[in-house]
């Protein structure tokens, strides 16, 4: 259940001080191959962080033997310094596995704005090379929290391969991938020309819909490797399909985590025009800071659903619309429907359906509510 | 200082039972003439109010006698009852002043998808009607508020004439005017074909560049109505100005009162290739709830600032931003500034400069923090 159920792949987190808890902090995912095809997708924030401008060129080449974390610090908007503080961490990590730095990937999280204190972080580096294992995977996992309260790792199997991995991430998810790191790990044989589609299309209905609270981060990264250890070639269906379940799981568990969240909320949008009607309306009502506030206080508010979709220019005559919350149609044809009082949103989880009725698409997005939880975490996180 | 202030007009504020409290909750503004003048803006979601649909085939006119409005409720996506609520109160409200409906606009605020009681509110009219004064001004204000702490009204004087006006609004306010209702009045000589424009061209500049919170409500609606008692006409650029002046006004007392805030944030981008630059990333800072409660928290996060706009295609180069808070150049070239320890926020103003050195143009946008009392306050507005 982690980076390592796959054969092939060693793991560890261990902690090097970055974090004044003196909890793990620093992860090394390695892949002993034979194969190190490898695929990513990065944040389209355009002030990228250190390690993503790093890791994008490093993957650019469809190949990657391991991947060094850290939190404890972002190492974004810290120029060229900190690009050279990246560089130095990669070059380190590939001396301590007797790689080349272009084998190495470099995910961080943490304070967007400081410097890494790369005293710490080398030795860091150095001590989880010396403490990686086959069964190193949960270890990693818990090096990479930050505001997280559980570690995140997945598996799913295949026909005789299977798919790992891990992520971090709890808040900043939105809009197009979630504040977090992600590394996938599979045994199967996949060329990379067929793992960056796979990745693309497993991110585009998982990490890329869960939109938290609408802050897009500077350091987002997905990386998937693939060794080939397992001598298995699933189709390409087969093996989309399972790192798809995987990174679901992992966005599910985002979301269940985020930060100071009380509700898991999954905005369905039904027979819109397009499928991207039914996602831009869907992410309107997510990002509602007053329909959130409502969920929040148990209160069915369907006017603020409402109002969120009335902002979008998605397909839809005001005077057809439905939504239904936890399974109450409580507006019908934009208008009164049943008794809110019927709603019960005393449980975790709760369902939003819109009916657009302009089309035969839908999309679902999922988000959490805005409770006094998430201002006092984020209101704290720096100071 | 209100509606009342030019000559020519009266208005009244009394207690229907709207309201639970037993709050003034009915409010009527009277154009006793000799003109008519009148244009309006209203809210751009594509689920108006039925007071919002009502108004504007009135204000299609150019001309008007009398505003009704109340709080209590927004008699919004309550269907063709609701609107045929709207209009029985125009109708009410008309043959209580010897009007014709068409005379006569309306406007809501409160509660989404909630009938309004008729049986209350009819009575209310004819009690507001019949306690019409020269002085009633500051009655109405207070008639409108709904969240408001305090009543909003305003006075600008010109040479021999007046703009008076009040508003409503403490939250929704965004992004292209806030949730609000606002009347303003004028004893200048102004024709209606150059009071649209210029109403159009003073909340560009105000209600429009509020951001609060993001969320844009259903029933936003500003109405100005001119009648010409003072004889005085003044130039198009006099009036302009004057009006804008009055709604610079409202908006900043607006943004003073917004729900539950603990600061109010000037975000100002300079050195934009177009002012729509400067609107896209000033809004995209505004509605970032990441930054918005670390500046609850007094924490100076420009991390938060650069990740937001990073969202944006605004031109810029990551590497030449500049961000400067309460003076403090604490982000240069995108990178590291001066110590984030030298930002003091303690004060209830913030200002943030965005330099993105990109070309010459500018625009502020004024928004409010994300406190605790905001989630507090909406999440329990309608249980």
């Amino acid at each position: 259940m982690s980076t390592t159920t796959p054969q092939g792949f060693r793991a560890a987190g261990v902690a090097a001080g970055l974090k004044s808890s003196g909890a793990a902090d620093v992860a090394l995912v390695v892949n002993d191959g034979p194969d190190d095809a490898a695929a990513a997708v990065f944040t389209t924030n355009r002030f990228p962080a250190a390690p993503v401008t790093w890791s994008r060129q490093v993957l650019s080449t469809g190949r990657l033997r391991a991947v060094v974390l850290n939190s404890g610090g972002a190492n974004a908007c810290t120029g060229a310094d900190g690009f050279a503080d990246t560089h130095a961490t990669a070059e380190h990590a590939a001396a301590q596995l007797g790689l080349g730095a272009i084998d190495v990937a470099v995910a961080s999280t943490g304070l967007i704005g400081v410097r890494l204190p790369m005293d710490r972080l080398l030795p860091g580096v150095t001590g989880a090379a010396q403490a990686l294992s086959a069964d190193g995977g949960p270890a990693a996992a818990r090096a990479i929290m930050t505001t997280d309260s559980v570690p995140k790792t997945t598996a799913v199997e295949g026909a005789g391969w299977t798919v790992g991995g891990m992520a971090k991430g709890a808040g900043m998810l939105a809009p197009s991938l979630a504040t977090m790191l992600v590394v996938l790990t599979t045994d199967a044989v996949v060329p990379a020309e067929l793992l960056q589609p796979a990745l693309a299309r497993a991110t585009a209905v998982s990490f890329e819909r869960v939109d938290s609270d609408g802050c897009l981060s500077t350091n987002d990264t997905v990386i998937v490797m693939a060794n080939g250890a397992s001598g298995v070639t699933p189709t390409a269906e087969e093996f989309t399909a399972a790192l798809t379940a995987a990174c679901t799981d992992l966005a599910m568990q985002l979301l269940a985590d985020a930060e100071g969240s009380t509700k898991d909320i999954a905005i369905t949008v039904r027979n819109a025009a397009t499928v991207q009607d039914a996602l831009t309306a869907g992410r309107a009502c997510a990002r509602n800071n007053l329909l959130k506030t409502a969920l929040f206080g148990n209160d069915p508010n369907w006017g603020r659903v409402l109002a969120a979709i009335g902002t979008t220019d998605a397909a839809f005559e005001p005077d057809r619309v439905d939504v239904i919350i936890n399974g109450v149609p409580v507006c019908r044809g934009g208008a009164i429907g049943d008794p809110r009082e019927g709603v019960d949103l005393t449980g975790r989880t709760i369902t939003i359906d819109v009916d657009l009725r302009a089309g035969a698409e839908q999309a679902t997005i999922w988000t959490n509510d805005l409770s006094i939880a998430y201002v006092h975490e984020n209101s704290a996180y720096s100071t």
